[in-house]
């Protein structure tokens, strides 16, 4: 029986650029129901960033742009929400300026989500807020296997003398045991480092760690079947940054580079 | 009694980045309870428009600026939203590319909104949509007094044929005996015109009609001595075109003309 | 012999930034003379858009841009407009709100160019426009066979309540016998459906419908045979909607997709 | 009588949007016929810029603003083409990079235009395309009284080595006697200076200099008497600088300077 | 004696678009010497913003935009610089996401900065950066007369929790000792608030606080004998926050407010 | 020994969007030292470009963007900077609307700084500006190997009746014996020609051409192959046009071309 309730409004009748801005047009549901399996969340937070800040409008951006979004997928032949019940329930609660405050709240409303039933899929945001996210599921699930497209690997130790930042937190949630490196992947690096170290590093942590060129030359199947491997049977969690992209085709992040992926 | 429930989110709490955009960051109640007093909704709408088309964007944009509202004003000492339930409605039902159905749908939202007990706050979209409120709101009340600050008098026959469109709602809910000249005035009006009728129909109709100069001579404290003697003891309706504003202040407007008022 | 007169402005002598805007910079010839082969011609027209309006500026934006064409084509060794007679008529005459009148008048104007010997090349416009044109051609061509490059397949039955709308033209041109769907093919359709039914309608009404996915597999030398193999004899309309092309290289566009063709 | 050919299209047929960008939507006449009165011309140059250059693609931006230009001024009750050929008749020839060679060809294009009766409005480009305007106008009427509105006076001996350049118009204008400074007047004066002398050489080359300061104590209604005293029975030359408005209003400029005059 | 090695750049010999990027195109020195009496310095911090971050791109910006300036002004007669050893110093060592170690960083070089004789002329920065300068020129001035031009106050007590803010800059300046209330003075203030006690809180530690409307009716002069008189004998310290412009005019704001002042 | 003086700035103590802009972050000397090796210089200069000017701001755009660039690169293995003493020169004098001018003060810069020893790294500017390094450079090497990446090859004869213009360098170049086109080659033309001699001309003259489509066919690798063989022995110069990149991720240049390439 399909979830009528939560499902996204039918742009059929509603026109896509009409009606409050949820993700995919979904229904607004600020305190989510047991019914609901999947709460999509925003997490506006760019505190943590080391060059353009501004990403505390990006749950409004992905709001916005996600109005054209429509169920069905053509190559892939599924209705993404068919079957599922599916909410936007807001933002988690914030502190700018102050990341540890954030983390406390956020971890809080996460947990009460996931409490209630419901999966949370969250929309950032900068990078440090995936820590609090891994804190919420990994006291449930244990460690995860971290599945992490992005240009940058985030596993440094510090940032201007700071522990928690956008580009430490693989670092950090390794150390707090809450991703299982030797189950996790990360794929899409590319751009000028410091030094060899920076990725050297994550790969003595454990991830395996692929460079955006050697990902373009293993392609996307075999990429699947790579993620399954190191994957196993460990639940796992998918971070994704949106500099993973080329900037000419998503240019709305904080530290661009040249090089990515496509649309 | 100041009804919590129906007030904007407390900003000192969560910062105004943050969450579903509605307006001035009322709760977003799709079908208002009796208890609401006012109902923002949006109308977006952008068929009827002669120059730039956009307008239909203009809710989500009025809804997104808004989040900067607080709600106590420094120079009239007042807390706009105290002791008042407000809540944003979403948006009325159109069908872009057809007026009259358009029409048809918005009346039955709107009516039903009222019936509610709620008093409808409308955010446009192109100013053809005012016809439809002002159908809902004469039934009601009879003919309006109207306040119209536009910087078009929008008291056009027709365009290109059609006679429902943003240049001629004034003059068809004359017509329609929806508001009453006699009790109406237009002021901020200016730019250059197809020949003197253009501001001497409305004259004719009844409208005292100040053009932006005449409108700054007179300042704004006689303006509102003026106004409140037009409408007298009549219901009033105040329809606000944003290209009152000059397009240095207000770009987003579909007929821009220099010369309009400041913020 | 080479019709100088009716040939784009020399910019080794007239800088490409100078003089009025027209297409490709020919000649603006608003009543063209019968030794005019090629007549381009605007279509300013955005009323029938089911997301972002404004492709009523469409004409205006592409003579802009193509101030920067030049004749010669260094891959396939031609001069595009060598020996014939080209000029820029103009727009069609358009009713802005009002699909029908605008389809009787640009029928009437494409007509006449038609009746004096041009070829009428179209600037659009939203893709409702297409209707109009191929009215007045099927009427001196009977049925067309029809290429169409596009994000979507505009075979919809109504939008809205509409059945004259960007996105049911070829529905429309198919049930008005203007194009024959066995001699027809649509290429590039990408990005999430309603469901299943958005494909396989087309198909159903004998188009081959290529997904992107399935022309990126193609290649663009044997998608020519197929084309080719398609048309055979019959006379082909080409329709290119430019969200044929990916956003990040051409984002004026409606409804934009993801994973588009680059330039 | 009326010369209906050579007005401008009437909106209320063709929309604003619609139609090849002519000056106010005015026919466009390449080679000006004796019956033609006022013909605007473009003159796309900015070679001769200082600061930001861009200036040579201003005629196409003032016909795409001009689109929404109507013909009858409401506060001076007047219809400006009432009664008046006009005409759009393009651009002039330039060779960007070559100041000289484009006076040249320019004064050539202008002096044509005259000839045939013709009175140019020239659309710029930047300001030192004044000075081929002025040589040809000089050479019919002898020197001409100057009505100057713009930040800067453009009074200055030399850029960079150079003679001819947007600031040295007006002194090379005096030196070439094409205008008379005693019957000359500049006003909206502003912005930082090297020094002082920068205003005092116009004065001592006998113009007549209004700070935006002064200009604005002096009051719209004084200044046209002060501008109607100083040129007297001599034939007038009105040249204004975009940069006279507040760069919040005409953004559009090469160097602006805050504190200007608004729409 | 003129330091013409602490000049900026003459334009009339290198055109103001070319050279490093420095404050009004003065000479770069990152360690003054002590002949240098005033010091430009950026604060590129933006963590202790409520609104919109982006503040710390604040230097680069105004760098970039200062490249216009000349020296001498018109109106009051005077070469800014003339007879002053000045630089830019480039900008004070911050830690992003970090307000307390960042105050510690800056404050250490503004001191240094002083300590070599010169004038910081600080270029921010969101308003919590006032406070790092405050307490380094407090400890050798002793309590400071404020003049602060700006749409908020920023007197508030905290911000989700935090004591350093951009709107707490000033209560904590109050409680710091850094400054004298009963010597200083606010205006500019305006736009909505939370409630009266936003401004009356402010009164309440002593400061003249003058609205926008108030300052509006003073009128520059009368507020300059205002100024005067409250600063008295004081060391005086001047706030000038951008968003004291209207944001038609200054639209790089964090928070913007309607109805400003104009350049 | 690393020449720790003449390296960029350290992003882990100093943030990227901290500090003046220069090339890379490296340290600003105006006047090159002899232990200085290479010095990035900017040349801003625009007055020889046919389609957008705007080039004169090339090298403040460049050095904004540079911030992000860190000196390891990932897949060569290479630190950038390592052991090499760079700086940032800061800008040759130029004068804008002369390109005679302006050559003659560049080469004398340019002369200087190699004079001192150090190897200059130019930012433009059009691409008129290649011409005066080959004549300094030439004048110590003798004619040069050079490799060339652009849209365009720019070996026109003249542009308007000019002979040094941004479309005529490789042909002046080659005219004054700077480069030997027998061990030159240019690679990435496309876009419209004027005719097939465009390209042709420049075979004539020597180079070896790719067209875009050639040099996607051969590869990277193979094109190097080419470079290294038609290089030989001799000097080399790099010229690399931003329009060699496709307009989607280099939109900054004068005359864009489609079908260029990606990041």
């Amino acid at each position: 029986m399909r979830p009528e309730r939560y499902q996204p409004v039918d742009a059929r009748i509603w026109p896509r650029f009409s009606g409050i801005r949820t993700f995919a047009r979904l229904p607004y549901v600020a305190q989510p129901q047991p019914e609901v399996e999947v709460a999509v969340i925003g997490f506006p937070f760019d505190t943590a960033t080391s060059y353009r800040t501004g990403a505390r409008f990006g749950p409004e951006a992905i709001r916005s742009a996600s109005a054209l979004l429509r169920p069905y997928h053509l190559e892939y032949d599924v209705d993404v929400f068919a079957g599922i019940a599916c909410v936007d329930a807001g933002d988690v609660p914030v502190a700018p300026g102050d990341t540890a405050t954030t983390y406390r709240q956020a971890q809080e409303a996460l947990a009460q989500l996931i409490q209630h039933g419901a999966l949370p899929l969250v929309l950032g945001g900068d990078h440090s807020i995936t820590l609090a996210e891994l804190r919420v599921l990994a006291q449930i699930h244990g460690p995860l296997a971290l599945i992490h497209l992005d240009a940058h690997g985030d596993t440094w130790d510090e940032y201007f003398g700071q522990k928690y930042f956008h580009g430490t937190t693989f670092r950090r949630a390794t150390e707090e045991h809450l991703i299982d490196p030797a189950h996790s992947i990360q794929a899409g690096l590319r751009g000028p480092l410091y030094s060899r170290c920076d990725i050297e590093d994550a790969r003595d942590m454990g991830f395996t760690v692929l460079s955006a060129k050697a990902l373009r030359e293993l392609g996307p199947e075999r990429f699947g079947d790579l993620v399954k491997e190191r994957v196993g049977r460990q639940k796992a969690f998918l971070s994704f940054d949106v500099d993973f992209c080329d900037p000419a085709f998503a240019p709305g992040t904080g530290t661009p580079e040249i090089g990515g992926f496509s649309s």
